[in-house]
């Protein structure tokens, strides 16, 4: 699949996924939700990516959603909406791209590098760090437009800003700078705008260099997946297992053992073909 | 219904509550429960009302349940309990006016102008931002009185403050400052006093003038709902169907239009006969 | 059931427990699991008991699990495992340690004198307030072993740092300083090493000598097993009635009593007899 709206690029272990339309800010499309989703997918496969980065080209982040249709922008049986992946086939709700982040096996950062807007925001919502250059900007501007917080932003910006902040930005529907984004810990680090891609990358060469592919990947969905739930239970009747399955295993062999000689790790295990038998196990809650 | 415990006064498009028992510092009476109750439910159908304020008369806010009666306050056997809301009329569990704060189509802001301690400070949980005097207090006292946490606040504390605090404070029942309480993110603004009502006014204005009415009452009910949602696949099953039949809606044409040609927007949506047709969601479910 | 591995200390109404391997820096083992799960169990049913304090002897606070026995050390089927509480004996997922300090009707204070990592630092978890000296260092290094976050702590880790942090954490598998699980708030106070235990002993006071053991006991449980549920419903079907009965009884006439008076209270219900006729809860649901 060749990309119209975003670039693809793979480097060592890490690949950087830039948001491509500057003359726009990037300004979300159909296409380019339809484009991001296929490019986690494809990054969930293949194993030579540890860590995707997620980034925009230009000056802006995402400026939100295309609105150079117009008034009708949002209106799904207009033409120009912004509902279309192509013409006459519509994008998945959320976009598609939520449940591809979410879902996929390698963690991911977002650089963000200018202003993000609506989607824009929202988009790097499932994520597992963000970044931001000291001159962006965020928004989750959905009052003012007459619209709702978008692709799970309802459930994915209380978990991470907790309810007083997702609460205060949604009813005022306000503009945040990249330091209140920090000080509520949607932001882990504010940094010079030149800095932003070199610190996520050193950021993604930590994950690449010392921790096991497979811990990592499962690791992540059992802190989406279980920091939510109302009791540690459904938890504690996996994390046992896991640890099992893991502990007889080549990866854990590899890391004690490089630890006691204090050495790097190579762990073998790959998330193409070695995660463990319970994996996935939220197919079989059904 | 004329009120004897609260004042009730409309000005724009804000609504404030006053807690009015200025020489009891405001304690709670199972006739206050009643009349928040009735407060919020009227200003939920007034469509003149786009966001109330509560605060206190005097130098409390709230000193909790008024013991007045002694040690049988409690003992909903005995006369004199805060549990009635009129001689022979219990007051339901929670006093009633916790689903009422929470149901309510308008976002609401606690005006903590002085002590809010046990029911005074659960009472401000299901609002949606909370401001402090500098001179306030906040107290989860009930460990300290042989209580438990009441009127649904081991739910509300910790998703607004974090277990931690939550533990901590309800373990040790002590008083909590204003500044503490900021830390905890409980008060997002500390203030001078005699500026407390002003900077409560001017966020309300500030949501009043540049949102939508619909898109507020639902974006409160999605956050409160959703943010602790095991996962976000509830959530995704209708914030795209929202955002669908939103955006072919006269609301989104508005804000999009009017984001478009720089100018205020005037929207002409009502929550009293506009909701979408999904509204409200969380009784399909039962 | 004398104990190898950690002692029991009981000074007024505050027990001690030391993890007490210090010349493998309180390394866990099976047995320690096991022990920790009976001393909490033991504190349970012992009204003499009002808080619990675990800290660890010598330098560290627990170094993680013994892997003296090599990169053997995680498989259950390969001798010195430390799997097993005792040869040929399985310990229970979890190690049982975190249901037992989870059902604990006495809150408990870690002080974390060293370092604390892997289930050194996840046993700390289900406790309610955590305590570190400036020198103590926290570890969730599971990816960097090839292993995932144990005992619960997916669920845990979240609920009391925020899905940010929990993933940085977890995802770069990094040691993070004291100040810096302060500002997660997963500690509550840097202290000095040498005000660590003094300090700890400080806060079990002030729960012990204001609170009601019943009332925090309760309060301990309505905060865990509602922080994560998805509505407030839940709670409010049992605070009102637990308030009711509480009401009702002898502690509750005391608390207020002692508060009109102002006069120190003396609670006299006691935990082993005394809760309410709904706890446990939990149990009634299934």
């Amino acid at each position: 699949m060749a990309y119209e709206t975003i670039l693809y690029e793979v480097d060592g272990p890490v690949l950087t996924i830039t948001l491509n339309r500057p003359e726009k800010l990037n300004a979300y499309t159909g296409v380019m939700g339809a484009e991001l989703t296929d490019a986690f997918e494809r990054a969930d496969q293949d194993d030579a990516v540890r860590v995707v980065i997620v980034t925009g080209a230009g000056r802006g982040f995402c400026a939100g959603a295309d609105i150079s249709g117009g008034a009708d922008a949002f209106d799904t049986k207009a033409e120009g909406s912004v509902a279309f992946a192509a013409p006459g086939q519509p994008r998945k709700a959320g976009g598609g791209f939520v449940e591809a982040i979410f879902n996929c096996r390698k963690p991911s950062i977002a650089a963000i590098n200018g202003a993000a807007v609506g989607v824009g925001a929202t988009l790097t919502l499932p994520m597992d760090i963000r970044l931001a250059a000291k001159t962006a900007k965020i928004g989750f501007i959905f009052a003012r437009r007459g619209l709702v917080p978008e692709a799970g932003s309802a459930w994915f910006l209380p978990k991470l800003v907790g309810l007083p902040r997702a609460l205060r930005w949604c009813m005022t529907g306000a503009m945040v700078s990249a330091e209140e984004a920090r000080e509520a810990e949607l932001i882990s680090e504010v940094v010079e705008p030149e800095r932003l891609l070199a610190r996520a990358r050193e950021i993604a060469m930590e994950i690449a260099e010392n921790t096991a592919p497979v811990s990592v990947a499962l690791a992540r969905q059992m802190l989406w997946r279980f920091a939510g739930a109302p009791d540690p239970s459904g938890l504690l009747a996996i994390d046992g297992r896991l640890s099992m399955e893991l502990g007889a295993g080549p990866d854990v062999k590899e890391g004690v053992g490089a630890f006691l000689e204090k050495r790097p790790p190579r762990f073998p295990g790959r998330v193409s073909q070695d995660m463990p038998s319970l994996y996935p196990w939220w197919d079989e809650a059904g």
